[in-house]
């Protein structure tokens, strides 16, 4: 038994905590993400899920090259057959690409692991041969993070959607080359918006898989067996990147008055599936033209469940370590009941807000004599014919529900609506 | 073993069809869709998931009243016991309420077995308690349909998101009362909405909770349970509906430039969490603003995974029935092997496109005349010093294709560039 401190929020249950032990392939950018979540989450792991993760060994190229903090002491390895011999529950496959991703995969599933990974390319083409291994070792294959990054895709796909009759799956997948569109349009020339995109860590090193759209590809391959049971290998999918042409591509959308996007689009035909990835001018106020920076969109036309829109973070380790963790977290542990109170009468936080009432007799008159008796500063006042509106901002609830029951009480009919700061 | 027909899309693979014995507790318009879509789906069941979902008693109120042909002959039962009686690996509830439902779910967890249910009231009320139960007896409990509708948010807040460290979940929780807000931003009257609202199937027959606001706090309850672990029972909302005051809440928005919703927000701060549900007015093209219809939108910002946005049908039988049918297949199914194969060449779709060329020397004359050959319809041409560009629409790629390289041979520098039919 583990007695778990809650901190600010007062933590009612103490709990047992399962240690599960984790070896990981790869520290790069998203494995040494992992590394810190793990470590930064503990707590947080203990009480909600009631799991302690513990890393037994790291495979890495470079055993010199500085590591997070939070690595214990003595996992390190560089020898494959070494990693390959730890004593894990779970094997993180972070390391991307075709070898030795596939050979850690097998020998992981053929063990009767579980295999959790983020690697589009792999699962792009071996995916199902691994999902077989698994299923007759009893191991597990878990790869949400192979697509979309921080959104929950692949899980809703494969189970919640998967019963309603899929026949459409599209949207953006590449996080790198959205965002290098969208400096486009603002202006900044191909080059310039690349290296940015390589400076904030959406883009690979070498990213020719990201701007031709082979990596849009592996990912729309992956969609396409978890919505229609396609086989990811022999798909055939239409491909053309934003590169070349990348400058001329932003100049014949501004032209159309649209916005470049690179659009993965997957639809099942009488004939079999229909599937690209290639740049389309959108509508600059539709789904995809509002698809902003490294963020990725998944929208999933269905038969029975009409169409589901998925958004969020594309690219970057956290939102894909965040993937990893919910794999780990998902394979590992039942729902675990509330761990802290509500923590006593919530104080609202301030607001604009909208306060209407009746117009004539005097109503104006009476509703800012009360917003001033409530120290409540008025901005605005909007007359008209169907009522007297006052706008105010940075107001909690309470005064404002006070005032409105004293507009009650004189007969001005009030009504009291938040503003959303956008709306403003 | 099982060989399944694959119609149109060739199935490469015989399979095991795992029979699953299921009770259903309610069959109207959430139960009766279940019972219809089970029985549709029964080809696709066996082969993505390898189930066979079987129907072996279903509880109603009244056995006279007309029931979904697809229902087996003799499983319809008045009788709580004979019901409970029933020997089943899962019952779904689709009731709705207090009680009997949470008889019947004591009842179902009690004896280890699973229950997906789709109520929020009860879950609101004794999620917490209901999953302690599971968890004590090895039974299972999902609710995936009771937040969201068709979209998959409560699995992605329980996993994918649990670990990301949530601050804040905020949305459109309540398709009834946004389609209402909606037709009175249209100009129709409060009244008029609602009775069309009721014809659509979106609202209840009594459609109080709705509008006034309960029902999207029950969902809230449930969110702040999965995202934050606050105990939803005791978890302070404070909730305003749209009623009373609904015209004046839409006058309101107006009057403002904004359009009116009925917004749940719940976020984790210092002293606890802080929870609400109530009118706002928010931008028209921002986020919740662009939610029509009765549709859902859910909107999660976490410290480590950015902001991830599920957005989808939110009422309606037909989307909690897919909800619950997810929860069915998840719970009982491993991920399976592709079951069609791609069907070959794909011929793709008509499309619109923008063919651009360099500007000068000829190039305007050049493009026409080749697009003239290749029999392709031109709508527009558009003259720029960076270039000339010619819209056509209607057209497969192939065609397109063989134009740009006949472009590209006589040194026009072509690119040629989908337009989707929004931005067209």
């Amino acid at each position: 038994m583990s007695a778990v401190e809650g901190g600010a929020l007062r933590v009612r249950t103490s709990r047992r905590v399962r240690r599960v032990r984790v070896a990981l392939a790869g520290c790069g950018v998203v494995g040494g993400e992992l590394v810190r979540r793990i470590g930064a989450g503990q707590r947080e792991l203990a009480e909600r899920h009631g799991l302690r993760f513990e890393l037994v060994r790291v495979l890495v190229r470079d055993a010199a090259r500085p590591r997070p903090g939070e690595l214990p002491d003595g996992v390190l390895t560089t020898d494959l057959g070494h990693f390959l011999a730890a004593e894990a529950e779970v094997v993180v496959e972070a390391i991307g690409g075709q070898e030795p991703a596939l050979a850690i995969a097998r020998a992981a599933l053929g063990r009767g692991l579980r295999l959790v990974t983020a690697n589009k390319a792999l699962l792009a083409e071996h995916g199902p041969g691994l999902a077989a291994l698994a299923r007759s070792t009893r191991g597990r294959l878990d790869f949400e993070a192979a697509v979309g990054g921080g959104i929950p895709v692949l899980r809703a796909l494969r189970d919640q959607l998967g019963g309603a009759g899929v026949s459409r799956v599209r949207g953006i997948l590449n996080g790198t080359s959205n965002f290098v569109l969208g400096r486009l349009a603002e202006g900044v020339p191909y080059a310039e918006a690349l290296a940015e995109a390589q400076r904030l860590g959406f883009a690979e090193a070498d990213p020719s898989r990201d701007v031709g759209g082979q990596d849009a590809a592996d990912k729309l391959r992956i969609l396409a067996w978890l919505a229609f049971g396609a086989d990811p290998a022999r798909l055939q999918v239409r491909v053309r990147g934003i590169e070349p042409g990348a400058d001329r591509l932003a100049a014949d959308a501004a032209a159309l008055g649209g916005a470049p996007r690179l659009v993965a689009d997957a639809r099942r035909g009488p004939r079999g599936v229909e599937a690209s990835v290639e740049p389309v001018v959108v509508a600059p106020d539709g789904d995809l033209g509002r698809v902003r920076g490294a963020d990725n969109l998944i929208v999933v036309e269905s038969a029975w469940n009409g169409v589901v829109r998925l958004g969020g973070p594309g690219a970057g380790g956290a939102p894909t370590a965040s993937a990893l963790l919910g794999d780990l977290v998902r394979g590992a542990s039942p729902l675990r009941p509330p761990v802290q109170s509500p923590g006593g009468a919530p104080e609202a936080e301030p607001h604009a807000w909208v306060i209407s009432t009746r117009a004539g007799g005097g109503a104006e008159r009476e509703l800012l004599r009360t917003l001033g008796r409530a120290a409540i500063d008025v901005r605005r006042v909007l007359r008209g014919p169907d009522g007297v509106r006052a706008v105010v901002a940075g107001v909690r609830w309470r005064p404002v529900e006070l005032a409105v029951r004293a507009l009650a009480a004189a007969g001005l009919q009030p009504l009291a609506t938040r503003v959303d700061p956008e709306a403003a």
